[in-house]
């Protein structure tokens, strides 16, 4: 079945979707994306995605392709010639087609692209088996809150993570605190009940799935703080868990080999992945 | 007039050559690139390039797309077709084409994409006339040894410089120390005499234009060091200097603001910036 990807304007057959050797994107990492969920036709949490991919464009002063509107109705007819159920959405937004010089092109429109992935979207029961990650060194720049396409230690972290077994690698700073995963938020609950994440500053990506589980916590009055942990904190935690666009929330079970809590999803994690699901329902209608 | 890129084992127009919207350069920056001098249609230092671009790869665990021997036959060719004698050839190397997901695809082979410039390249004149430079925190990855395309903090970095009216800036790490220019090497000379430069650790890139100044200042008994030097060192230095592979060596009269020694080339940089004329010229036939 041929797919439809949308390339500066244009719906192209997918394997036809290419973009010029001098794009920026791919020459200098100098460009952003986003991924949002499809479910039931619908977009999960499309505001804050493109709130968010405009913050991006903006520290980066890529002016953006279009406006949020009839970008919103791209990413909507895209949806409908690709017949797309369940799935994401892929953006990638460029400083455009240059000569190559570091320095910012002038008078060069930004470059958008965007594709769509038919998926099977994780289940309660998957998820709730929980996860295994590895601790790594974070090793990335210094403005990860920026969702950029610079994404090489991300793979790197992600093959090191895929090589031990495990489906997830946690990103640890100098200063011995985790920051997060190379493509998930990072938490744990600590012994006393309380949910910790890390605050978020320019050393992680601020989540969409994470600012829907902080909404949730405070709504349902889960005590919570948001401050760096450390690895043995992880370690010695009453739960652990990760959340990201496709994996929603998962339970870490299992930290550089060694078990966290009883090894199964806790308590806590259990309630944050129901009200989850029930996030994603009220916007897309059905469970 | 029409130029030739060869992408993936074609020649074509530069203006059709394209890349895959999924080519993990242009996702993930997930790829390595060379820069090499032509000159006199001769390639500059075209094996210390070659070792450095093997180096990164192997750093990266990307599998070289040729052998050398077939690789510097097919850049001589293109630099026939394109019948450039002076200017640059640009090489690019990825993980290939692959569904997007951060770990590495398996059995995907990489791509190389390469380009050549004509360009004119620096007389003695117009470098001798020096550069102003601004200093800028170092915000990039941990990995700047290996030549990635991960260059968005360089092209952040260009463009400040470019905004002051500057040619270059040179990049500040935690710890107070200049570390390099985002597109070249830093140099100076102390009070003493002394010829510094930063020791090629996974701090700075190794330049290859670096090289061939540690080896010139060898063969002519210049007193060097390798060492960090900070900023203050470099404003109070009796000279400065940065190397690339299109700047060749090129003093630093100013950083931020403040002249540098007299304000003009130095004598061990006009030493070194002659010496280097003529290891192109041994290399390239002619002056």
């Amino acid at each position: 079945m041929s797919q439809i990807a949308y390339v500066n304007g244009q719906y192209v057959p997918r394997m036809n979707a290419v973009v010029n050797i001098e794009d920026r994107g791919y020459q200098f990492a100098d460009g952003i994306y986003e991924v949002i969920c499809i479910k039931n036709r619908r977009l999960v949490d499309e505001e804050r995605h493109l709130l968010r991919l405009e913050r991006s464009l903006k520290e980066l002063r890529i002016a953006p392709p279009m406006a949020r509107k009839p970008l919103s109705l791209a990413m909507r007819h895209l949806l409908r010639v690709n017949r797309i159920t369940d799935g994401i959405i892929y953006l990638q937004i460029t400083r455009g087609v240059a000569k190559r010089d570091h320095a910012f092109p002038v008078d060069v429109p930004s470059a958008l692209v965007m594709t769509v992935n038919r998926i099977k979207l994780p289940t309660y029961e998957t998820l709730a088996k929980g996860a295994k990650v590895i601790s790594i060194p974070d090793i990335r720049w210094k403005r990860r809150d920026i969702k950029s396409i610079s994404l090489l230690p991300n793979c790197l972290g992600k093959q090191q993570a895929r090589e031990a077994g495990a489906y997830e690698a946690w990103m640890i700073d100098d200063d011995g605190s985790v920051t997060e995963g190379t493509s998930s938020n990072a938490w744990i609950v600590t012994a006393e009940g309380e949910l910790v994440t890390r605050r978020a500053d320019s050393a992680i990506l601020n989540g969409i799935t994470r600012l829907a589980i902080l909404d949730k916590a405070n709504e349902h009055a889960v005590r919570f703080v948001e401050r760096p942990f450390t690895l043995e904190e992880a370690k010695n935690a009453r739960e652990a868990f990760l959340t990201s666009t496709t994996s929603f929330l998962k339970p870490v079970v299992e930290i550089d080999g060694e078990p966290v809590g009883d090894g199964r999803i806790g308590a806590l994690s259990d309630n944050l992945l129901k009200h989850y699901f029930q996030h994603m329902a009220d916007q897309t209608g059905g469970a």
